[in-house]
């Protein structure tokens, strides 16, 4: 049985709000909990259908766990995590910069590419959506647990670096014929209105993606689809 | 003002077996919405909160707008198409093939970006989702109007033409060290259990994505993602 008080707790969490006062966010699905977990991250509490051996876990009833969910459809694993503090981040190697994402699962999705290619660090605008957001946790398939997704100023944070920065854009050289630099920042931005200006202004390379459809067809890529077909190309040996 | 028979008839459109009899699907959004319409797409309705001129189209309020919406949140118009019929379609070049695909938003970003590096044809398996379903076609952003989705048995498919076979998979050749064919076929599993069984068994071709990141990282990466970037590959001139 879970108390009243522990739903609403629980439901709360769907609000960047109520996760920044608690320090806790929700992750759902055993893999996505099992990863988070296998990685060292801590729960305030974890309810699955099934024992998850070899966490410590309160099993509870379907409907009880369709009565936390923060998602559509209940799943057999949910865990309220501690959102870890931030030690110490490093910005060696290539860096993704996200100005203005909205989109959780684009967010997610992201994540879980920068993982993919062994990206350590995301640093995104404030405007971007929260990375504790349960349908970003959901999107990344438990890779939030080995990227770091810092929120900061983007202005103030390009104008300290000395990488090489470039963006995603309409125009610009072809991704085929540029080279990512190792230490590279590569910016994307918002689905709707792009990069923004002072971020663009800051930027020394375009990089754009050469369309093969027809004039009339599509007219942009979705954004994680941009990201990662950069970074294809970028990791390429 | 909509009268409650418009509404339900409407909302049932999220149904595939209502958009099949009715042979009707619902597009929103402005983008999307006037992509099908300048690409000849032929509607039964279309309702719009602001005129959309050269389109006729009914206006209405956003308190209307919000009861015949099947997305979370009503857009400024909202089409009601005919489900085109697809009259000859061309299987020229390289064709995309999906096995069960079950996700809408990965369907219609794959949709997208198919359209993107102008693939004409995407075959489905029966169990993929329905490329007229709301969130599918919110996803395409427009693209559904240039890449014919077509259903069918996928083994008799593949077991019916002369084009290269090449699947994504673990293991394989290198997405950097393959070339796929001008007229391959390139087959993308489900999310969860990865492409079937008979239809692995008649592919000639494994392609796989290198992973960079920790072998503790993530550990897969999203479908439309990994198409993405393989087409990424592909399409390097």
């Amino acid at each position: 049985m879970i108390t009243k008080n522990e739903i609403k707790r629980i439901k709360n969490l769907r609000n960047k709000k109520d996760r920044k006062e608690l320090k806790l966010f929700v992750a759902e699905g055993d893999k996505t909990v099992l990863d988070l977990l296998n990685a060292g991250w801590q729960t305030e509490n974890l309810f699955t259908l099934d024992s998850l051996e070899p966490f410590r876990a309160t099993q509870v009833s379907k409907k009880d766990m369709s009565k936390i969910t923060l998602l559509k459809s209940a799943s057999s694993a949910l865990g309220v995590f501690k959102i870890p503090e931030i030690q110490s981040v490093s910005y060696q190697g290539r860096i993704l910069v996200l100005d203005g994402i909205t989109d959780p699962g684009n967010l997610g999705t992201i994540i879980r590419t920068a993982a993919w290619f062994g990206i350590a660090t995301i640093v995104c605008s404030h405007n971007t959506v929260d990375c504790y957001n349960p349908k970003v946790v959901q999107a990344t398939m438990g890779s939030l647990a080995y990227v770091n997704c810092v929120y900061t100023d983007l202005v103030s944070f390009l104008n300290n670096t000395n990488k090489p920065i470039y963006i995603v854009a309409m125009k610009g050289t072809s991704v085929y014929e540029s080279t990512l630099d190792q230490e590279a920042i590569l910016v994307m931005g918002s689905e709707s209105r792009g990069i923004s200006k002072p971020v663009d202004a800051l930027a020394q390379n375009q990089i754009t993606i050469p369309r093969f459809g027809s004039e009339n067809g599509a007219e942009s890529l979705n954004v994680a689809v941009a990201a990662a077909i950069v970074l294809g190309q970028a990791y390429r040996p």
